[in-house]
C-alpha cells in the first residue's frame, strides 16, 4: 500500500497501489496475463461497476447513475508483483481511505469481489433454461470459496430480509434484533445495503463485543447489477458476490439457519413470496427452518397487512410456517435459539451438511429469472385451483412484473404503447394485490417520483 | 457459570454461580479465606455497591440513589470451588444477562473490580498529606495489575474528558471524533459511564472495525464513590478502579498520549483546571502532550466561553498548550498521530517510558482532595500576582468548592447555617468565574432542581 | 473421531471414521458422490496405497512390498456426513492411532493426500511431450491449493537433498545443519522420507523450539511412486503430492530460497545434475539460488569425490555455483542468509514473485521422464563438444537409466535378454562415471543384494 | 536487542543490550532504582550466577566451578529506557546468541529468573524454624507469578524425577516415556537439568508435534544453588525458580497430577524418601496421585534393588502407592490418564484446586532443611518401632547427611577431625541402607573421585 498522490479533484486521490493479501495472493502468470489484458473476457467494466461501488462503502446512496457521474474518470489497472499482484486505483473516492490508505475492509472486499468474478467466469456454465442441480452447486462453489461456509461455528447463520429504505423506528428496531441476536453469538447475513440490512448487523456487532465475541461474522450477499445501488454498508465483513439475483436469492435460504423478515417494500414482498414458494413445496414440509416476520410496535398495522395478504392469497395453512412477532427482540433471537436445535436433528437425520441445506428442494421455475411483458403478465394463472406453492411462484412473477413495469425504461415504454399489463384472476385475489400496493404507496414504500400511476389493470372474471 | 433460577421478583435473577478466569483465578486459600470472611477488613459494602453498578453497566442513569434503592436484596457470597473462586450472586439485575448467563463483558468487569479492590487493599498505605511519588507509585501498580499497560501498542492511549449529559448534537459529534481515531488504530480512554465518555468509544469501535482491527482497547477508569452514579457504559472493555479521585486524574494524564475535552458542566471544569495547573509548571514546560478542546459547531459559543474563561484568568501564554478546534473530527485524530511522534522523540530523549509519563511533575496540591470550608474558600488567593499553575490550581479548588456547595448535602447544611461562602479576589477574575457558571447554569450543564441559587458570595476588593 | 473398536489384529485397528477439518471440509454433493462412486475414475488403488503409506508416518522402512503385504485386508470407504463427508478406516495400523484415536498429523496428511490427488485428477492434463509453461503451471497449483505458498514469510524456505540411508555420522550432522537453519528460523522442505529428509526437519524443530518460534513449516514433497516405499517422517507438517517425478523436482527448485546438498546415492546424484542442467542454462546465469554441498568432516572423501567428479565432467566453471562446505552447520546457515537477499534483490528486480521462482527456466528435456532402452541409451551424447547443461542432462539420463538397469525388473530382464547397455562417450568422462559408480558401491549407497554387477559397459571411441 | 561488538574473547559477545518483554515489562521507578544499585540488597552476585547458567542453558555439564571459571569477566548491568529496563550483558557466552541476538528463550529465562529472585526478596519472610502454611503459601505465589498454574488445561502436569548423569539406554527411555506423555498432550514438569530431567521433555516435544498441539508447556524448578551446576536443558519453556531445596520439592509434589521416577543416585533416593514419608501421613492416605518407578529392562536389576530397599525398610503397605513399570512407555502414560480422572474426582470432592493440591499435608520437619553434624546424624531414630512416615522421614536425613559428608567441604573437614558420622539403629535396617550404598557406588551413580570411602560407620545395637 503505497501513500497517495494529492489529486486536482479534491474528493478522489490520483493513484494508489493495492496488493491482495487474502484471496487472489497467489496467481499464476497465466492468471495474472489475463487480468492484465483487460479485453480479454469483457469482465473489465464490471469489475470497475463493482470496485466503485465497493470504495463508496458506507456512503448511504442508492443513486447508482450519480455515483457513476460522480466519478467518471475512475479506473483501475493490473501489474505483476515481487508479492503476486498490483492493482492501481486511479481517481478512487477519497471517503476510502484513512491517511492517503485504504480502510481494510474496503481492501478486503475490493479483492473478495475480484476473487468472485474470477471464479463465476471460470465455472463451468449453467444452462440458463434448466439450471437444476448445477446452479445450486454454482451458488454453492462461490459459497466455499468465499470461506463463508464453517462446519465449526455452523448453526449460526441468521438471514434478515427487509427494505433498504424503512423509517427511523424501523431502523433503531433493526438494531434491537441485532443486538438480541449478536448477545446469543450469532452471525447475520444480509443483502449488504442500507436499512434493514444494516440495523442488525451493527446492533449484532454491539451484542458481540459486549460478550467479548471476536468470532462474529457479516455476511452481505450482493450481485453485480444491485451492487452499485446498494454499496456495501460499513459493517459488512465478508462480501459475496453472486452472478445473478435468483442465485443470490438461493444462497440466502441454503445458509440460513434462521430467517428474520423486517418491513420493505415490493422487493421484499418477493422474497417473502420466493420464500413461500419454496417452504409449501410438498418435499420441504419437514424443513425445520425457523422464519420471523418482526418490527416494532409503531409498524404494527403494516405488518398485519402483509400477513393478511398472505393468508387471503395462500391461505392460513400456507402460511402457518411465518411467525409474526412485534416489539420483541428478545423472543424472535429466543426462536431463532430454539429452530437451531430442530435443525440440528433434522439435518443430522437427513445426512445434510449443517452449513448449506442441500436437501431444501428449489424448482427450476424459481431458479429461472422472470421476463415481465404484456403477454406474460396475461397468461400468469392467478386463480385458486392451485396448490399454494404454485400460486405463490406465479404471485411473485406478478410482484416481479410490477416493480419493472414501475422502473425499467424499456418495460415502462412498452406499457405507453400498449397501455397497462392486463392482469386477470380470481377477484378476491386481484383486490388483496391493489389493497396491498396501495398500503405500500401510501407508506412510501415503493420508488416513485410524484404521484403513482399504476401499471397494470386489473380485469377480473 | 450455573444457569439462573428464577427469581420471584422479575427483574432480577434469584441466583447464579459464576467463576474468574482471568483476573483472581489464582487465589491461596489464605486469600479466598479473607474474602469468605466478609467482616475481615469492612470491604463488603464496597464490593456490593461496585458490583451492583456494573451489573447496571450499559444501563443509562445517574442516579446512584434510585438504583440501590431498586435493588436492596441484591448480594453477593464467596466460596472456595476447585476452580479456584466461586461467587454466588443473589438478585441480580436481570439485564446483565443472556439467557441467564452473565455477559462476558460484565463477568470480566465484576473480576477486575474485585482485583483491584483487592490490590488496593493491600498495597501499603500512602500518606494522605504527602503523597509524592507513593501516590504516583499506587497509580502505577493499579494500572499495571490491570494489563493496561502496554509496551507493544504504546503511544496509543487518547484520553476523553467531557460531559455525562451532552446533548444529542454533541454526543454524536463525540462518536464521530471516536470513529476518526478508531480508524487510526487508537485506543480511547475515559471516565467510563455515558455522554462524552461513551460516544468517542462508540466511534472507535466502529472505527476499528472499519479497519478490522481487533486489538482496540476501551479503557474506563472510575472510583468507587462515582461508579454508582456512573456505571460502566456497554463499550467499556478494561475496567479500572482507583482508590480516589485525585488519583483517578493522576492515571488519566500519566498514560495519555493526547486529550481530547469535549463540552461539559463544572465537572469538566475542574479536569481542565486540574490539568492547566499540571501543564504550566515549569518543570512541565518540555512536555509534548497535545490537549484539544473540541465540539460540533452547534457548540461553538459554549467553546469560546471555555477558552475566553482560561485566557482571560491564566493569560493567554499559559492556555497556549490548549488547541480548539471546531467540527472537524479529522483534524483533532490528525493532531494526535502528530502529537505522537513528538512524544516519542521526548521519552527517547528523556528515557522515561512509552506506557506511563514518569516525568511530568504533578504537586502534591493536586494529590490531595480539596476540603471545601468557609474558612477554606475565604482564604483562597484569588489573585493575578502568582504563576500560572498556582492560579489555576486555587481556581480548581473554587470550583470544586461551588460544585460541593451545590450537591453535597453536609456543605448544603453549612451554608444554611452561615450564609454563601464568601470568595475574594481579583474583580476581574471573579467576574470570569461569574460569567461562566451563569453560562453553565444558562444551558442546563450543572445539577440542579429548580432555579439556581448560588452558594457563594464574590466580595471583590 | 470415534472410538477404535479392537481389531483380532493386534496390529490394526477393525474400524474407525475420520472427518476432514480443513481440505475437503467442504464438498458439494457431487464431489462426494464421486468419491464414494470408487470405480469412478479408478482413482481409489492410488488413494488406498498412499493412505497406507501415510498411516505408516513415522515407522522407518524403504521397503514397500513388506508395507503393503503386512496390511493385504487395510481399506477405506467414504460416506456423506452433516459435517461433510466421513472415511472409516478398516483395519489401519494401529502405531498411527494413540488411545484409539488417529494422531492429527497423520489425520491431517490423509486428507492432503486426498486433496493433492482429487486436484490433480480435475486439473487440464499437461501434454506429456511438450510439457512447456502447463507443467510449471500445474506445479504451481498444487502448491498453491497446499497453502505451502506464503507471501509473508517468503524467502525463508530450504531445501534440503541428500540420502535416505545415509550413515549415522551423516545424519547427525544433517539434524546439527537443521538446527542452525531453524536457529535462523527457517522453514526446510524436503522429500519426506528418512536420512537427509528427516535430519533437517528434526534439528530445525529444535531449533524453533529454543527461538520460541512457532510458525515453521516442514514441507515434505513426494509423489505416487515414492511415497511407499518412503513414508514421510514423523515431522513433516505439510505433505504435498505431486503428480511425478519431474514435477516433483521442479517443485522443489521453484520454491527453494536455499538448497542444501547432503551425501546420498545415485538418486541424489540424478538430482544434482537436473539442478545443473538449470543453473548452467544461459537463460538462469543470473539466478542468486545459493547451492551447497555439505557434509561431516568423517564424509570428506565423498564430497571431494562428488565434486571432484562435476569438475572432471562440467568443467570448474559450471561448478561454480555449488560449494562446498565441510563439518560447518553455522556456515551453511549463514551462506542461505546472504543468498537470501540476492535472492530478495534479484526477484524484486525481475518483478517475479517471492514464493515461487517463475523466472528460473526449464527446458522440456527436464519435464519429460527419461525412459531407458538399449537404443536411448547407446544414443545419448556424452562427449565434451556441447554446453554444460546439455552435457548435464545427458548425464542425468545417463544415471537415471543406470538406477533403472539396477532395480527395474523389466529393464533388468532387457538386460538378461539383451546383454548390458552399451555406453559410448569421450572415455575421459566415461572414466569419471566408472570411477564414481565405484565408489557409490564401495560405500554401499546403491541398494544391491550381494555384489553388484553392472548393467552398462562403456564403449570408449 | 542490539547486535553484538566481538569480544577479544572469541567465546563470548562484548556487549550486548536486552529488553523485558513479558515478566518484569513494567517496573516502577522505585522497582527500578533498586535494581540499579548493586549493593540495595546483595541480591547481585546471586543474579549473576544464575544468569551466567542460563546463558549457558543447552551446554551439557555439572560443573559448576569450570563454569564460573571460564567466565569471570562475565558482568551485567542495568539501566532505565522507554521501553521499561535495560539490561546489558558484558561478555556473555557466545553460545547464547544467534546472529549476534539472544536465544528466546534464554532471553525469556532471564527475565523469569530475575521475575523469581525480585518476587521471593520481596514477600513476607517465612520463620524459618516453623514454616507452615506460609512456606506453602510463598510456593503458590512464586507458581502463580511465573503463569505456571493453568486453570484451563489443568490435571495435565507430570512431574519426572530422576538422575541427571543416567546412562543412554536409560536416557533413550526417558524419551520414549516423553513422546508416549506427549502424545497423550501432557505437560512435563522437571529439575530443569540434564538426563532424566531433559529426555522425557524431548520426547513430548517431539509427542506434542506429530499431534500438532501447540500448547505444550514445559517447566523446569530449579533454585538458586542448584542451577549453576544443572544449566536448564535447551527444552524447557517456563523456568521457575524457589528460594531453595525443599519449597522446589513442595512444589514438585503440589502441582504434580501424576510423578514418574527414573533411575538415579543418592539425590534421586532422598526424594523417594520425601515422597514415601509424605504419602504415608494418615492424612494423605485418600490422595490418589500415580507415583510410578519406571526405566528400560537393561535397568531391571537397579529398579528391583530400589523397590527392595523401600519395602525391607519402610514395608510394603507402605511402598504400595509406588507402582513399579518396566520397560512399557504405553503403561506409564496409560496410569497416568487413569490417576488423573481419580484426582478430578478427589479434588472435586474435597473443593481443592486442580492446579495446586492444597489438601496435602506436608509436615514442618519435610520443609526445614536436615542440617548435618555428628550429633545429628548420631541422634537420627533409625529404628522400626516408629509409624512408616516417620522412618522415612529419618532415612531421608540420613541420605541427606551422607550426600554432605561426600560433597560438602565443611562436614567433610568435620569427618576428618572427628571421624565418621557413627549411625545407630536398627540392623537390618543399617544393612539394607548399606547394600543400596554399595549398588550406587557400583554402578556409578554417586559422585565420587577415586574409590569410595564411606562417610559413616553403622553401630547395630
Amino acid at each position: 500500500m503505497t501513500p497517495d498522490l494529492l489529486s486536482p479533484n479534491q474528493h478522489t486521490i490520483l493513484e494508489t497501489a493495492v496488493h491482495p493479501r487474502n484471496h487472489l495472493a497467489f496467481l499464476s502468470q497465466a492468471e495474472i496475463d489475463r487480468l492484465i489484458d483487460r479485453n480479454a473476457d469483457g469482465l473489465y467494466p464490471l469489475i470497475r461497476s463493482c470496485a466503485l461501488a465497493i470504495l463508496n462503502s458506507g456512503v448511504n446512496t442508492d443513486d447508482s447513475v450519480g455515483l457513476f457521474a460522480k466519478h467518471q474518470d475512475f479506473d483501475l489497472t493490473f501489474a505483476r508483483h515481487p508479492r503476486g499482484l498490483r492493482i492501481t486505483l486511479h481517481h478512487a473516492p477519497k471517503q476510502a481511505f484513512v491517511d492517503g490508505v485504504l480502510m481494510e475492509t474496503i481492501h478486503d472486499m475490493l479483492f473478495a469481489m475480484l476473487r468472485d468474478l474470477l471464479l463465476i467466469r471460470d465455472l463451468v456454465t449453467v444452462r440458463p433454461d434448466q439450471p437444476g442441480i448445477a446452479a445450486t452447486d454454482l451458488v454453492f462453489q462461490v459459497l466455499r470459496n468465499a470461506k463463508v461456509l464453517d462446519a465449526e461455528r455452523e448453526l449460526n447463520t441468521i438471514v434478515c430480509w427487509g427494505g433498504h429504505a424503512i423509517n427511523k423506528v424501523e431502523y433503531d428496531y433493526s438494531v434491537r434484533v441485532g443486538e438480541a441476536l449478536g448477545l446469543r453469538r450469532f452471525d447475520i447475513c444480509t443483502g449488504c445495503g442500507p436499512g434493514a440490512m444494516k440495523g442488525p448487523m451493527r446492533g449484532a456487532a454491539h451484542g458481540h463485543r459486549r460478550q467479548s465475541w471476536r468470532h462474529g461474522r457479516f455476511i452481505g450477499i450482493t450481485e453485480p447489477g444491485i451492487i452499485a445501488a446498494e454499496p456495501p454498508n460499513g459493517v459488512v465483513g465478508d462480501l459475496v458476490i453472486m452472478p445473478d439475483i435468483e442465485k443470490r436469492l438461493e444462497a440466502f435460504v441454503r445458509i440460513a439457519h434462521g430467517l428474520i423478515i423486517f418491513p420493505g417494500g415490493v422487493g421484499t414482498f418477493e422474497e417473502i413470496l420466493y420464500l413461500m414458494a419454496i417452504l409449501n413445496a410438498p418435499h420441504n414440509h419437514e424443513d425445520p427452518l425457523p422464519v420471523v416476520l418482526t418490527g416494532p410496535v409503531e409498524s404494527t398495522d403494516t405488518l398485519h397487512a402483509f400477513h393478511t395478504f398472505l393468508v387471503e392469497t395462500l391461505g392460513s395453512k400456507a402460511t402457518g410456517r411465518l411467525e409474526l412477532i412485534i416489539d420483541d427482540p428478545g423472543a424472535v433471537a429466543g426462536r431463532m435459539v430454539e429452530g437451531r436445535e430442530a435443525i440440528r436433528r433434522h439435518r443430522r437425520q437427513a445426512e445434510d451438511a449443517y452449513f448449506f441445506n442441500w436437501t431444501l428442494a428449489i424448482e427450476d421455475h424459481l431458479k429461472i429469472p422472470f421476463t415481465p411483458s404484456h403477454e406474460a403478465m396475461a397468461s400468469l394463472n392467478l386463480h385458486r385451483d392451485q396448490p399454494a406453492t404454485d400460486l405463490a411462484q406465479n404471485l411473485r412473477a406478478l410482484f416481479s412484473g410490477i416493480v419493472s413495469g414501475n422502473v425499467k425504461p424499456a418495460i415502462q415504454a412498452a406499457i405507453q404503447r400498449n397501455g397497462p399489463f392486463i392482469i386477470r384472476g380470481d377477484p378476491t385475489l386481484m383486490h388483496a394485490v391493489d389493497r396491498l400496493l396501495a398500503r405500500l404507496v401510501a407508506e412510501r414504500r415503493m420508488k416513485m417520483q410524484g404521484g403513482y400511476t399504476p401499471c397494470y389493470r386489473i380485469q377480473t372474471e
